[in-house]
């Protein structure tokens, strides 16, 4: 079943800009297949097999990611679809409604994505990568703005699993991840837009990863880039220590200026923040979709400016640039 | 334009029983188009691209390989075809018919169809690979059995040139021919019926070659072998000089006994042969088409049972059998 | 243990005409160690570790193969080799003698040797490969010649003990066993002499074997091969069946003849028949050191002309040429 | 002859720790020498052989490097050396003296090992690996300090053919340089002592690089490293423009304390920083070996605090740790 998502994102890009990543990928989702399998794939798979099969009366992708109306399912289906969608937990970014169930993440991406989208270029019949997609909640969103296509990349097979139990719902050619690292993608410039939220800063070497997000546009196409950044002038970069926020593999926080710096440093044009925000304990914070601990248990109780291990807390930016 | 052919191949085959070539055969195609291009390679695509878009009236598989009718086309189209065509001499497997353009190739491969068709399975609805298929024209005759789709594999890349030629006037999506050699194809058990004509007697190696067909086909699949053999019992192998009827790079001639029981050696149930034929100078000979020396010229002046190195005259079985 | 015995072997070539092997073999070696160990091999360097160190009051290599006399170890001692040594079983090329312990294999090689010496260029200085060596008995005969360095190859793991186990008595760092395939030897024409006896008839590939065997040479290299023949005029040659004198694995078993045709086929030059002899059931025949069945139990026990199969009874030629 | 250095190398380190870089490294260098070799690579080979043999009465590699006296040679034969030598200007990190002639280098690197040396643990007895040795000066001195051998890595193949006219003078065994990169050894903790002095800067990924110097090391082994820094707390990290003092691929300058903060990260142990220096006109200048624009021309003419793009002047701090 798996090996078939694939294939049809393989037959989608034979003709496309895309096609010169068949010369690689089959072949190391292949060797992903043979050797790389999480211990609960196989039964991952199985549960996504029991998901009921739905008429959607609905789709919508504009204002939020919803698929089918609570009335198109006898309540039955419902708590059966309830019951295997949570053993996908924890589900961290959404929210997602399905045929009226609302799957409440640890995230509100849907703020993130208020912040961000009205300051892209408009992504109608681009096509489009999301470095680090998780689940794939901004990937529907890139869709309900119209991309031809919206390729994700995330190695999480969770994800994967998560985002595969969405596109049950709504099976759109267009929309696609796959479980590998934007390392391993070919240097093609294929992409009009790339985004990455939330992953600059889990990488040991920054610039390496910006070469790489660079690489898959074409020239003239857009970057959005969403990470944490400190107060501080152009010199300004933070080294977290072996936790930040609880987090580990955290590494170079940088000033705004210093990644714009950084940035143009790799020739990325036009580079501008275009938001600024500090992560609201309403904007992540446990549900009962994922259960266990939140920003509000990782910063100092008795000072939210900062993280439990003392660090400025948690400051996002978002940085728009051109190649 | 050729890269187009093979991402064509690739959309075909990616929900087919033939996609796990996709992990392999891309990034071979890449090398081999990066790497191994024959030097006129540019050239003919020019030549490919000048031929004008016709309107054939007719598609005729079955007892001829003919596209288009004469009337369809004005005289000068018809010369500027035939110049064009003439371009990619020589052509050595046919005969083709084209808008009532007669191509007279060195070889009447009908005739060897002729001898071969009555005797296999049926193709319809067959996943079928032909074996050194050159230009192609057996192909053609496998697409009017009707086989769900036909590929060819072949280096020479002059072949593929005059396969895309012809089929230029039939833009068929079943039919398509690979610049590779067998040994490069992965082993996945995919095809219905494997054919090979013409190929055994130049392999150092004949049992791998065998292997290699028989890692083609599907358990219960059949394998069409058509090759030089020698009168002679089980224990009969005629090795080759440097040169057999002119030909370089001619190895084992086995009896029909002996190759039968290599076959069977190899696993093959229900080996037999259906076909022994000499070749007949009228069979292959020089024409317009191809105008330098052909069969009459490989024998010896005055005993044409003889080569003209004294060998045997060519003698030709077809063996079948099943995996 | 073993990783030195290889290094060991690195050394000895890094200045000599085999030093390009070090581009390939040691990642063969590595990649070897950690992928295709026997599932005995660590009880077998255990044991190799308890063979005593002993003081060898001669070596001897010329007319057989003796490390040591019984007078240099005591009683206790000589148990204790034995005892070591039959966990080794089955030897099957030889014999050895070790401090008066007659190993008496299950092959007179030495009878085999004496057939081929004769007729073979001198060894003197020579650096020299046999290919397919068992347990090297041929290979001390060969440094016994004054060869400047023998390198056998053979996959065996056990032969690779065997070997080892007579080294531990005579640690000369010009003789070397290495568990690889001639395919995987770099083609560096870097030998002059190369052996291979009793390999011929179990490749699946007879050219493609020859034409390895002689990439081992340099020009005017001299190769000595020993396989097993029938009878016949130069277009014979014998297809086993499935098993041959009970052996699996036995493929194409030509004439003398046809043998010769195809090295000078193949370009190899001064191709001769110098020996040629049934195999007796003296020469090859169960042993204490080799306790299952042997020669006469694969024979027809009516005549034993022939195989238990109905084949011919085995019959061995010695062939030399030069490259 | 550039293969023989090279199979030196393998033979030294086949029964040493360095044992397991033989799985790799030889097929490095010969992939180094088919396809990487610079245009004037066979010029300098061919210069390099006509240096002339002479019978050095002194070697000395304690307080300075210096081969043979000038009374060993005649005025000719020095003459002949001096036009050899001059051959490979420009000379960057030195002085060398040899029989009597001053190679006179741009860099005063023997000031940069008095500031170093006093602060090392002894490398008696040890191996010794300098990452970006250039010419190898500091090699010498290590081999001075008694080290077991000196590995030193620089991918220029000028710095190569500078170190092999050294060695002519001096064929000692235990010293070698190796055209590769750092990111190309295999990770084997085989060192004590890894020395990586002004190379740091260049690269764009700065924990990587550390991290591969630290898979070098074995537990316990030494770290020593020699970089641009910049003033500031542990939060400062300068990104040098497109230029810093004319040099093109310099990246991050942190502080001391930022770069000891970020090798802590790693796991490094007793990080600290034993010497920090703005580097003078008088160490790093023009020379009749390197006759072309040096550190004065790339600092502000007015203000020798800034460099001519009004950064601030190189200052480079020595930092040691242990793994």
């Amino acid at each position: 079943m798996s090996v078939t998502w694939f294939n049809q994102f393989y037959k989608e890009i034979a003709d496309s800009p895309l096609s010169a990543w068949l010369e690689l990928l089959p072949g190391q989702i292949s060797t992903w297949h043979k050797e790389q399998l999480h211990g609960d794939f196989n039964k991952w798979i199985k549960l996504l097999g029991k998901l009921p099969q739905t008429q959607p009366s609905l789709i919508n992708l504009t204002d939020q990611v919803e698929f089918g109306r609570e009335a198109d399912i006898n309540e039955y289906t419902q708590k059966q679809i309830i019951g295997l969608l949570k053993q996908f937990m924890p589900w961290r970014k959404g929210p997602f409604q399905v045929h009226g169930i609302h799957i409440d993440t640890e995230w509100r991406s849907d703020w993130k994505w208020d912040r961000v989208q009205p300051h892209i270029q408009s992504l109608d019949n681009r096509y489009v990568l999301d470095v680090g997609c998780g689940s794939g909640y901004h990937m529907w969103r890139m869709l309900g703005e119209n991309a031809k296509m919206v390729v994700g990349v995330d190695p999480s097979q969770l994800f994967l699993m998560q985002f595969q139990a969405m596109k049950h719902f709504n099976a759109d050619p267009r929309i696609h991840l796959l479980p590998v690292g934007v390392e391993q993608l070919p240097d093609k410039n294929a992409f009009d837009t790339v985004f990455s939220m939330g992953v600059f800063y889990h990488r040991k070497s920054p610039l390496d990863f910006l070469q790489q997000l660079k690489n898959q546009l074409r020239p003239g196409g857009e970057l959005v880039l969403e990470t944490l950044v400190v107060e501080g002038d152009e010199n300004t970069v933070l080294m977290a220590g072996e936790r930040y926020a609880q987090m580990r593999n955290v590494w170079f926080l940088p000033s705004t200026d210093a990644l714009c710096l950084w940035m143009k440093r790799l020739g990325f044009k036009n580079v501008r923040v275009v938001d600024l925000a500090a992560t609201s304990i309403k904007e992540q914070r446990a549900t009962q979709w994922m259960d266990s601990q939140s920003l509000v248990d990782f910063l100092d109780p008795n000072d939210h400016s900062k993280t439990i291990e003392g660090y400025p807390a948690p400051l996002r930016a978002v940085v728009i640039a051109e190649r």
